[in-house]
């Protein structure tokens, strides 16, 4: 029996979450001190600055304070246009999908309300299979909501924030970086504590009906997981497309044909750019990860429900994973005051160390976090079931896999930085390359994305040799948990980013001083190394959710083995390789199409407004808002179909075994894409950074800005951002969501599934 | 029974061997009535022009004739020096590797002498494991030498022939055409003969020892297949790094910083890149294909000995591979006439047509031809092992079998033609996309690879699933070989493209007249398209060939599944899948830095060589032809050592079923990233083409020559040529040979290795 009663597990769970949720508004109300447009700045937050003793210019200049809370205004109003606009569309998907759900499992047993056997707890009689198509409709529903509700709150906090840092800006680097990072931890927390609030008040009032039958239970819970990631890949997707478009149009005319610099405010894409970033990189990544640690919790929680604590019905032993996440939050609060409160950032040169440190210090408490857990929740000796087989599991057995998993994401995020940074010399390789032209900097970053797969996916191979080895697939789940354990702190880390980045676009608009636009530039350059990191641990992350949600798949739909010596397999896993690039193709083509229409209306703008150039009159914002906007919700549709039908169809025609091939397949074949893709592109972006900022003997070599180095370097860029931003992060969903998708529908597919084999 | 008897079986097999040989001499004598710069160009091949009957420019003009010889021979020097250099290494490679395989396989039964019971074919005694590890010896290193002759064969004849087109382009395009043609049919059908003879003798000789033991003969053969690969990867890696250095660094100083056109006789690397040609695309894709023809016969014949014929000693059926081959060679003989003696090129656009027809009519052909061999080589039912379970085939299933690995290629081939010719609108949007820089269309052109891999993988997911279903294994190396059936023509229209391309430089190089240089140029943009297909066929054949040699080394290995659910073949899996990723990696860096070495020389040049730009001097073509040299021979051998060493380093670690997974997953991943690099490459060449063509109103709108769009067409092109010439193709030697690396190995590994896992 576990140490820790059951009693006392039902109240430290949503005490964590409320605890999380707590800080995240104490954050906010921290960043809400920051005032904007006040009519005499010394009402509001105002210290000693840091980096100077002098009077900052521009402090009390009330016309550029209200110029940044228009411009703010403005990008928050046409993110949540965006997102209300697309949310109309998803709910509308939800609908029809949750139809779906409910039709397909409900024909399993034909919409028979009599109770039946249970599969793995024999003797006892389970629910009816209506019921779980009922539940399980709930359960995506659900999930869908709280996904959309992340991205939301994100986006919210962040275009409150992008101003504030800003205006930060003008007291030091370190207000600055304060305000982007605390954002960043709104979003982190809201985000970490509310999957799991939800999560935990779903299963105890499913639990209501479901009493002992708790193979029912989580099986219906796995819909959670389905709904959070099919939002999180129309998220990911439309967002992605809506801010490269604006993106690669924006820089292509400004940047390229017109030499004006990066956000300025006669660009008419500037704004549309600028609130991509909040729908793109902040919500879509919201709830791209929430979606991955809903996902994992779910294959944990159904693995753990058919193994003996299951069977046994020991609660708190049941309810390991939500165990750790509520540590996981209370470990990212400690870790997070070790940013705001315990150090302080003085110089540029601190900004990045300072982030890297929030990695290793989560990773480093959260494993003695896990020890605790381990050792309070657990049961000392337990029975897990392994495709048919028994395994006796301890409980440090289950302490080394989620360590593991926590320690693998660790490597990923820290291999990524060594690739896409520009401290390191393979970005300076890539950056020296630009001598030559674009061509050779373009060969360069190929092979400098491949060759960062290869750390990735040995620390990926080992911690699933080691995991699977020790606690079979429920090591793996558990292993995709801890890796996201400290979720809300690689959030903050991550969505502190595009804050800063916003943050430095609304100084360029707001035509404040270049020292300033310094400051926000610094805080961006190491924004967007955390962001290949955050990229590296979805994807990382993702690979061992997928693994545990195939494990799920395959104990759920029946099957024995996944052999690829027959055809039905292979065939499977070939197709499934290829998914990736099918849907690649797509969102890159999608962004390249919509960023054609955008070029072609920044430059109908140019031509053909009057004195637009020369500054005197306004661009169009709002037309280019619109052709982001009306690009990524159409284009969105096509690679969203391909990941949603596709375990359907195959599953329907081919079967479970096919099915099983495909999944194994995008999964080995996307990690490789995906990763290679986003560090592809971060490296082109910081290797442009790099010339840019001419900091070493080498850099002032390649630079400055406009030199042939430096156009060369800003192709580099371009054709990154759709690979870093829209095609790259957006497979980790595909091989996800095809897996959770899969095991939801899994019934129905052993019930009905492969009728093509059958016929020939 | 065979309807053919064992004798006329023995007669036909080498008679096919020599029509086919004497056939390529017969099209070499044709070649060489071509006079190169005779006295008296009377003397020579001459006729009535085609294309015009007024007398031709230059016709009798002896010093371009002579000019035109001396630059041949300088590529031909350049050439069989750089081929030299490479086989004094790879002689080391094949003396230390054929040591290797003596010992590990000798080590099997501790080099014991004994004879010992059969596996398949009970009660008999076979003969000891030490023949096998010498006989496997011996057949690989008859392999390695027929592929370095074939690429040898392959690069004499092409460097005979180049010159020659270029002045039968005085008469006419028609006259350029056939010459290069028959050139290329010269070395496709020498290659397809020789291949097949030394086979067929080897057999023979084997069976002196081996007499009834069909199952140690066969084992010890398929050695064959990894000599001929094993060259074959370092044809295609080294030739590929010396053609793409020398022609991006001739690129990137002359025509995007000098703005000379390409082949001018000023760029000091225009030797090198011409050389390149010949080393790279014929020697090194003659080596290749060779290697795949030799593996897909060995699996198909490994397989077939373990069947019913190979217990029951049917010489004929256990042939049926070789007849198919036999067939194959008979089948494009007559293939060739239509191109050559049926049909008459009259202007520039019959030219395309013409080589695609050559696909279908071989394929029509040979469909024919397969069904002709199949009713009379085999028993009209016979008996398949497929991993221990027994399975009843017909004649006609094996028909199906072959049928469809051959209309599978043809599928390939056509999809290939249709993403990479300027003639559809995949490669006219690429070019399109140039209208808004170089970034644009990289990112269509990734897309548009990408997507191109959708139907390849469908046609080869349902040639594995038929063949398989109706002939397990068996059926999927006779599918491979089908595919390959058609090599020589296949390897004539392949070879035709870098013949043609050469050409072009001679006429440019000796300042022929612009009429010249367009036909020149027609017969190039034809070659380009047809050499993505050819290799759009390598990779499609390599899939099935690597899919029958895993399968073979399953068997061999003793292995019953390949489960993907155990952690082991798991593992393999996605490290599998990272293989290419890496491969790549190493590959693109090895073009990029030595293109930049050849850029900082060729720029040196005209920077230190006064009068050079003014063509008043020559520039030093040998410090270039060096470079590349150099680069080539140091570069290839980490890429070469990651998949030698690959499969050792697995097998003997982890074990023969974390090997399996490698293989499977490198085949699976390994697929996509060949078709799609090679057809990103070939569109991006393309769609410059188009531009620089400017036939229709669109193109003309994008170019002329030098425009902005031009221009960005060109990084396009220069990204593309490492991606289509180096490491795509380079891919499918990397699944292909880990495979039969694996087979030759796997009784070593099944008895010693994965001793990691044991001490764990």
């Amino acid at each position: 029996m576990s140490a820790l009663s059951e009693g006392l597990t039902q109240i430290l769970i949503p005490l964590a979450s409320l605890v999380g949720i707590g800080f995240a508004v104490l954050q906010w109300f921290l960043v809400s001190r920051v005032k904007l447009s006040s009519q005499d700045s010394s009402n509001g937050y105002k210290q000693k600055l840091i980096e100077s003793d002098e009077e900052e210019e521009g402090i009390n200049n009330l016309e550029i304070s209200i110029k940044c809370t228009e411009i703010q205004h403005a990008i928050s109003v046409g993110a949540t246009s965006f997102l209300f606009t697309e949310y109309k569309y998803l709910g509308i998907f939800m609908c029809v999908f949750g139809a779906i759900i409910f039709l397909f499992l409900g024909s399993v047993k034909g919409f028979s309300t009599k109770s039946e056997p249970c599969t793995y707890s024999q003797g006892n009689t389970c629910k009816p299979a209506l019921a779980n198509a009922i539940f399980s409709t709930i359960a995506f529903l659900l999930g869908a909501l709280t996904s959309v509700l992340s991205g939301y709150l994100g986006m919210k906090i962040a275009t409150y924030a992008n101003a504030r840092t800003t205006l930060e800006a003008r007291k030091g680097v370190g207000k600055a970086f304060i305000t982007a990072f605390r954002s960043g931890a709104v979003m982190g927390f809201l985000l970490a504590a509310n999957g799991l609030l939800v999560l935990y008040v779903s299963i105890n009032l499913f639990k209501l009906y479901y009493g002992d039958d708790w193979e029912g239970l989580y099986e219906s819970i796995t819909g959670y997981g389905l709904g959070g990631s099919s939002m999180a890949l129309f998220g990911r997707v439309g967002g992605g497309i809506y801010t490269k478009a604006a993106d690669v149009g924006a820089d292509l005319v400004g940047k390229v044909e017109r030499n004006i610099p990066e956000d300025d405010p006669r660009n008419p894409a500037v704004i549309a750019d600028n609130v991509g970033d909040n729908v793109g990189d902040i919500a879509g990544m919201g709830s791209d990860l929430f979606g991955s640690y809903a996902e994992s919790s779910c294959a944990a929680l159904f693995v753990a429900s058919i193994s003996s604590f299951g069977i046994s019905h020991e609660f708190t032993a049941m309810s390991y994973p939500l165990l750790i996440s509520s540590m996981g939050i209370v470990v990212c609060l400690i870790t997070t005051l070790f940013a705001t409160d315990l150090f302080e950032i003085k110089k540029v040169s601190d900004i990045e160390p300072s982030l890297k440190r929030q990695l290793l210090i989560s990773t480093v408490l959260m494993t003695a976090g896990i020890a605790v857990v381990s050792f309070f929740a657990l049961p000392s000796e337990f029975t897990l079931f392994n495709f048919g087989t028994e395994k006796e599991v301890k409980n440090w057995h289950l302490f080394f896999c989620v360590a593991i998993g926590l320690w693998a994401g660790l490597i990923i995020g820290y291999t990524t930085e060594y690739y896409t940074s520009n401290a390191y010399s393979p970005v300076q390789d890539v950056a020296d390359a630009c001598r030559t032209g674009a061509a050779t900097n373009v060969i360069f970053g190929l092979a400098l994305g491949y060759k960062s797969v290869i750390i990735p996916i040995f620390a990926i191979a080992i911690a699933i040799y080691m995991s699977f080895s020790l606690a079979a697939m429920y090591g793996i789940a558990v292993a995709a948990l801890g890796m996201l354990s400290t979720i809300a702190t690689g959030l903050a880390i991550d969505a502190y980013g595009p804050i800063s980045d916003n943050a430095g676009g609304i100084a360029e608009m707001a035509g404040m001083s270049h020292k300033i636009r310094e400051r926000t530039d610094a805080l961006d350059a190491a924004g967007n190394t955390t962001a290949a990191i955050g990229k590296g641990f979805a994807i990382g992350s993702a690979a061992l959710v997928s693994l545990a949600l195939f494990g799920a798949y395959v104990s759920r739909a029946g099957i024995k083995t996944v052999d690829v010596l027959t055809p039905k397999a292979f065939i499977g896993l070939i197709i499934g390789a290829m998914l990736p690039y099918w849907f690649s193709a797509m969102t890159m083509k999608s962004v390249g199409s919509a960023a054609l229409k955008m070029v072609e209306e920044v430059r109908r703008q140019f031509n053909t407004i009057p004195g637009l150039m020369e500054g005197r009159v306004k661009p169009d914002y709002a037309n280019c808002v619109k052709i982001s906007t009306d690009a990524s919700l159409r284009e969105m549709i096509p690679p969203g179909a391909l990941v949603m039908l596709t375990p359907l169809i195959v599953g329907i025609l081919f079967g479970v075994e096919t099915l099983a091939g495909v999944l194994a397949g995008a999964l080995v074949s996307g990690v490789q894409v995906a990763i290679s893709a986003s560090n592809t592109g971060g490296a082109w972006d910081n290797a442009k950074k790099y010339i840019e900022a001419g900091v070493s003997e080498h850099a002032k070599s390649l630079g400055p800005k406009g030199s042939e180095c430096h156009k060369a370097a800003v192709i580099g860029d371009t054709i990154g951002d759709p690979l870093k931003d829209t095609s790259g992060p957006s497979l980790n969903i595909l091989i996800k969501l095809m897996a959770v998708e899969s095991l939801v529908f899994a019934p129905f597919f052993a019930a009905h599934g492969g009728f093509l084999f059958k016929f020939i």
